[in-house]
C-alpha cells in the first residue's frame, strides 16, 4: 500500500469538529497550507506529470506557421511568429512541458525578426528549407536543414530571410523553467539586423568547429557552447561511421542498430547550454530500441526517414517534422520502418546538476 | 521603451479579421499559443515574481502548531504533523516560493513521525526547544536549538519526541521545484522508527565533525552532506571570531558588522544539498546591510536578537521566530538594533548551477 | 620474459662494426641517446625505485638536532636549522623521495628563523614539545604535539621559540619535485618576525577551524587549505570515533582495526596541498594492515604506541619519533602490539593528479 | 641581495672547529644533509635549470636516423629505433628536458616494431613522409605529414611501414618524468601486430573526430584524449581561418599575427594527455612574438616557412624540421620571415594540475 493509495484512508484525517473548521480557517487566514492534506499529490510515489505525451503532425503545423506569415506581421513587441506547442495536460499555456518551450518559426522572403537578448537559452533546429540567417551578437549563422544552431543566454540574436522563399523551423528554449522559478531578464536590441552578411560559415564556425582542437585565445570554459552551429553534413557522418563501427564488431553504437550523438560545448565536452541538452538519433531499418523511462522531458523531431514511437504502450506513427513530447518517467521506445533519423533535446542538464537524474531501461540493470 | 511597455501598441498586433479568427480558433484546436501574445509576461525585462514577500510571525505559528497537536494525529499516509507556509502570491499551494516549501513541524510528547524516504532534499532548524531525534537511515540525530539537521533525498528518516514536552521546528524542502518539474520519488518505510536510541551524538557528526578531516573510509564525494547535523554552538563560535576578527582589524566579515557562515558539504566545500543552501547571519548592534538583488528565492528565520528587513523599501520589525520570504530579484536588506541572528535558507544552488544567478549590490561593482 | 631480463639477448644489439662505432660517436657529438641502449632501465616492467626503504631513529635523530642547536646559528641564508634526512639510495642529496624532503627542524630558545616564501609548499608536525609559533602572512600559529601545521608555496612565514626551551619538530616539502622540476621561486622577507605575538589560536583556525561552516567572506575555493593548523584534539577524537563506530558494528575504519583521517582543504574537500596528501593512521593494539604497494612514496613517522613496519617482507620495530620512507611499489604494512599512531604524508595528490596513482592491496580486488 | 648571493657570507656559516666536523661526520653517518649548506642550490629565487637551450637541426638528425636503419635492426627487447634527444646539461641522460623526451624514430620499408604498453604517455608529430600505421589496441592509426597521433598510457601499441620507403617522424613522452618520480609500468605485446589494416581512418576518428559531437556509447570523460589522430588538414583549417578573423578585426589570435591551436580531449576540453600539453602555432610573415617565460620546459619542431627562435636574447634561425627545447623559465619569442608553422609540447599540464604555473609575458601585465 502506498502513500497514495492510503491517502483516504490515512491516520491523520482527524473527525470534523467545529475546533477543527476553526484551525482549517485559521490556517487559511494565516496563508498555511498542512502538509497531511496533500501530501499524496505533492509528493507521488513516482513522477506523475500533469503534461501528457502528445504529438504534433508536422502536416498540420506548417499550413498554420504559412497562415500565420499572411495574416501576422513579424516586429518589435511579439519579437518572433512563433508558434508555440502546448502541452494539452498543461492548462493552457504554451509549454511543451513543464520546463521546455517548442515552437515553429516562420519567417517569410525578405523578412527580419528584430535583435533582442534573454536569459532563456535558445537553440534552434532545422527539419526543412534553408535562406535565413540568425545574428548572433553580430555574427551571422547560416540555417539550413538538418542544422542545431544555438543561442544560448543573454546573446542578442536577430534573423532575416534573404531569399524570395519562407523558411520555418523549431525553436526549443527553457522558457517555462525560466519563467517559473523566476529567473528571467529581457533586452530589446537593434530592430534591425547589426549584420545582414550572408556568410557561408559563421565566425564562431570558424573558430571552434574543428575536431580536437581549441584556439588558445579562448581557453576560458563557458557555461555554454561558443560553436553557434552544429551542421548537418557532421551530424550525418558520425552516426554513419557508428553504424559501420558496428557492422564491424566495434563498440560504436548506443545499443544494437542505434546510433546517436550528443551535441556539446568544446570548452568542456559537456551539454551545449546550462539546461537543454540536444541530441541526434538514428535507428537502422528494423531497429527496435530497448524500452526507457527517464526522469525529466524530451521532445523529438523526426528528420528523415519511417517509424514510430511507443509511448506507454501506444504505438504512434510518425512522419517527416512530427514533434512529440514524453513527459518525465513515462515509458517510451522507437522503432524504425527504414532508416530513421530524429532530433531530440530534453532537460537532462536540469535533472544531472541536481542530482535527480534516473533512468530505467527495462530489461537492462536496475 | 521596453518589450513589456510595448506590448499594447506592438506591431505583431494584427487587424482582428475573420480570418485571423479562424487561425486562433485552429491555433486552439492544435494546441498551439503563439509567443507574440503572450511574449511581455512570459519573457520579462527582469524576473517578475508571482511570489510576494511576506512575512510569518512566530507569534501566530506556534498556536497554530499546538492546536495542530491537539487535532491532528500524526502517522502514516499523512505523514508530518507540519504546517507549510502558503505563499499569498501562488494560488494556495504551500509554496513559500516556486522552488521552496517551509514548514512549521509540531510533535507531540512522545510521538513519532513514521519513517519514509522521497527525492526531495530536507533540512530541519530548531529555533527553540529540544527532546526530538530525526533519525536518518537508522542514525538518530538529536535535534536541539540552534541546529541545522539534514535528510537529502533518498534517505529515509523518521523523528521521534522523546520527552514530555511538545517540540515545534521548521522543516525546509523543494517540494515544489520537485512537482512542478516532475522529478519526485517517495517510499514509505517503517511504521515504528528503526532505532529508538537518543546518543548525544549521531554516527554522521561522530565521523564527519571533524574541522578539515575525512575519514579514509569515506573518500568517494557525494552529491549532498554526509554529515547530518550542524550544531549551534559550532555557528555561534564560527560567527563570534568573525566580528572578533573584524575588530582586529582583520578580513573576516561579509561586510562590516556583518557576519557569516554558509553550512556546506564537507567531501567538496559546497552546498549540502544539490537544490537548497543554508547559511547562518549575524549582525552587530547598529548595523544595517547593503541592499541587495538577487536572482532566485529566499527565505529567513530570525532566531535570536532584535532588527528588521528593508523588503522593496518597507521596513518591517521582526521577532523571534519570524518567518519571511524574498521573491526573485526583490530588493531587501537587513538592520540590527541589538544583535540580530538569522538563519536562510534559499534556491541558490539551482541557480548557480543552472547558470541563471545574478546579483546586485546596491552601490556595489556592477 | 620481460622487457629488462631479454635486455642481454634482444634483437636490437648489432654486431660491433667500425660503422657502427662512428654512428654512436656521432649520436654523442649530436648530444642524442638511442631508446634501444636503455629502455629495460628508463622503462622498467615496474617502478624500481632507486630510493631505497629506510627508518631514521628519533633516537639518533634528537641528539644530532640539539648539537646543532649548540654549534650552528640560525639566520639569513641557511635559513633554517633543518637536518634533511637523506635517502641513501638517492646518492647524496637531502631526498627523503624523489619527490620529498623531510626534515627535522629545531629552534633554540627565545631564537627566530627568519621570514621568507618559496614556490614549495611545506608542512610541520610536532611529535612533542610545545612553544614555537610560526608566523604565515603575519598570522601566528601556535605549534603543539600532535599538530599539523600547513606553510602552501608562496605565503611568507617564519619561527620564534618564546620559551626557554629548544623545540624540535619535523617539515615536509616538495624540495625535490621542484628542484628536479625547475618550478621553484624563493623571496626573502623580514629577517626579524612581522608578528611576535603567541595567541592560542590562529586567525586561519578562528575563521576556518569549524567542522562544515564556511565563512561567507571566502568562497573562492583555494589551491592549498586556508586552514593554517590541524589541532591534535581533533585529529584524536576523529580517530577515537571511528574505532567506537567500529566496535558498535558501523562502517567507520577504512580496515578492520585500523582507524585514519585524511587532512583535507575545507573549500574543496581535497588534499591540503597540490602536491603533499597527509594522513594520520590509528591501529588498535593487535591489527595489522593488509599489505600494499602503491605508485608514488610515503613517508610515516611514529607518533605513540607501539608497533612495526613490515617492509618489503622485513619487520621493523618502531619507537616514537622514529621516521621511514616506502618507495614506489614497495610492498609495506604496520602491525600494532598497543594501540599504534602514525602521521603519514606522501606525493599521492601528483600521482593522482597526473592519472599515475596504482594501489595494489594484496588480497584485495586487482 | 638574495638567498643565493649571500650564501657565501650567510649567518649560518659556523666557525669550522673539531664539535663540527664531528657533528658532521654524525650527519653523514645517519643519512642527514643540513639545510643550511644547500638552500640556495636547491630553493634558488627562479627556476634555474640544469637544462639548457638546444636546437637539433633535422639535417642533422635525419642521417643519423638513416645510418640507424641501416645497422640497427628493430625488434623486442630494444623496442623501438629512437635517437632520444639528450639536453647538454641533463648530465647524458636522453632527457631534452626534465620531464620529456623527444625522440626521432624511424622505420625501415617493411619494417614493424613490435606491440608493448606502458604508463608512459606518448605521442608522435609528423614532420614529413607517410607510409606507416600505429595500431592502438588494436586500431591502426595512419601517420600523414603534420599528423599528431596519440597513443596515452596503457594503451599496447606497434608501427608498421606498409611502404617501400624509410619514414621518420619524433615521438614525445613523458619517460624523464616517470622515471624519476618511479611511476612506470610495462608490458611487451605481440612480436608482430595485432591488425595489419591500412584504413584512411582510424576507428577513434571515426568515432570522435566530428566536431561538438559526442557519441552517447562514450559519454564517461576520459584521462586521455580518445581520438587517436589529429590531422593537418583540420589544424591548418583552424589556423587559416584564425588569421582569416583576425584580418576581419575578429578576435581569433593569440596576438597580432600569431595563430595557435591546443590539442584537446573531446570528453573534456583540456589537454589530450594528463602531463603532455599539444599545440601548433602560425605566424604571419614579419610577425615577431611577444617574449615569455614559463614555470616548465616546452619543445618546438619546425614544420613549415621561415623564422628564427630568440632565446635568452639570441636569435638561432632555423629550417624544416629543426627542434628545439626551451627550458623553465628562459626567455623566448618566435620571428617569421615567411608564414612560419611550429608543432609545440610542454610539460604545462603537470605544471598546472600541481599549481606551480607561472607565465611572465614581457611588456604584459604582471
Amino acid at each position: 500500500m502506498t502513500a497514495d493509495t492510503k491517502k483516504s484512508t490515512h491516520s491523520m484525517q482527524p473527525e470534523d469538529t467545529p475546533q477543527l473548521r476553526a484551525l482549517y480557517a485559521s490556517f487559511e487566514q494565516q496563508h498555511i497550507k498542512p502538509l497531511w492534506a496533500q501530501v499524496g499529490n505533492l509528493m507521488p510515489q513516482h513522477p506523475r506529470p500533469r503534461a501528457v505525451p502528445h504529438i504534433w503532425k508536422w502536416a498540420d503545423l506548417l499550413p498554420l506557421a504559412r497562415q500565420s506569415g499572411e495574416l501576422i506581421p513579424v516586429g518589435r513587441g511579439g519579437e518572433r511568429r512563433a508558434l508555440g506547442l502546448a502541452n494539452p495536460g498543461l492548462g493552457g499555456n504554451a509549454y511543451i512541458s513543464p520546463t521546455l518551450w517548442c515552437a515553429i518559426q516562420y519567417l517569410g522572403p525578405r523578412e527580419t525578426a528584430p535583435e533582442h537578448r534573454h536569459s532563456q537559452n535558445a537553440f534552434r533546429f532545422v527539419v526543412e528549407g534553408e535562406g535565413v540567417w540568425t545574428v548572433v551578437n553580430g555574427d551571422p549563422v547560416r540555417m539550413s536543414r538538418g542544422d542545431l544552431l544555438l543561442t544560448p543566454g543573454w546573446n542578442f540574436h536577430g534573423h532575416q530571410n534573404n531569399t524570395d522563399s519562407p523558411m520555418a523551423w523549431i525553436d526549443g528554449l527553457d522558457i517555462p523553467f525560466s519563467y517559473m522559478n523566476d529567473v528571467g531578464f529581457f533586452d530589446i536590441g537593434s530592430d534591425r539586423l547589426t549584420n545582414y552578411a550572408t556568410p557561408q560559415f559563421s565566425r564562431s564556425e570558424r573558430l571552434w568547429s574543428h575536431p580536437g582542437l581549441r584556439p588558445l585565445s579562448a581557453l576560458q570554459d563557458t557555461a555554454s557552447s561558443p560553436l553557434g552551429a552544429y551542421r548537418w553534413e557532421f551530424t550525418d557522418r558520425a552516426l554513419t561511421e557508428q553504424l559501420l563501427l558496428e557492422e564491424e564488431g566495434q563498440p560504436a553504437t548506443m545499443e544494437h542498430g542505434h546510433a546517436a550523438i550528443r551535441y556539446v560545448n568544446p570548452t568542456t565536452g559537456g551539454d551545449v547550454m546550462a539546461t537543454i541538452r540536444c541530441e541526434f538519433h538514428r535507428l537502422r531499418a528494423g531497429t527496435e530500441t530497448s524500452t526507457r523511462r527517464e526522469v525529466g522531458s524530451t521532445i523529438f523531431q523526426v528528420f528523415q526517414g519511417r517509424g514510430a514511437a511507443v509511448i506507454d504502450g501506444v504505438t504512434h506513427k510518425l512522419d517527416i517534422g512530427d514533434i512529440f513530447v514524453i513527459p518525465s518517467w513515462v515509458r517510451w521506445s522507437l522503432k524504425a520502418e527504414a532508416q530513421f533519423d530524429l532530433f531530440r533535446f530534453s532537460d537532462a542538464p536540469i535533472m544531472e546538476r541536481l542530482n535527480f537524474a534516473r533512468t530505467l531501461v527495462e530489461g537492462g540493470p536496475p
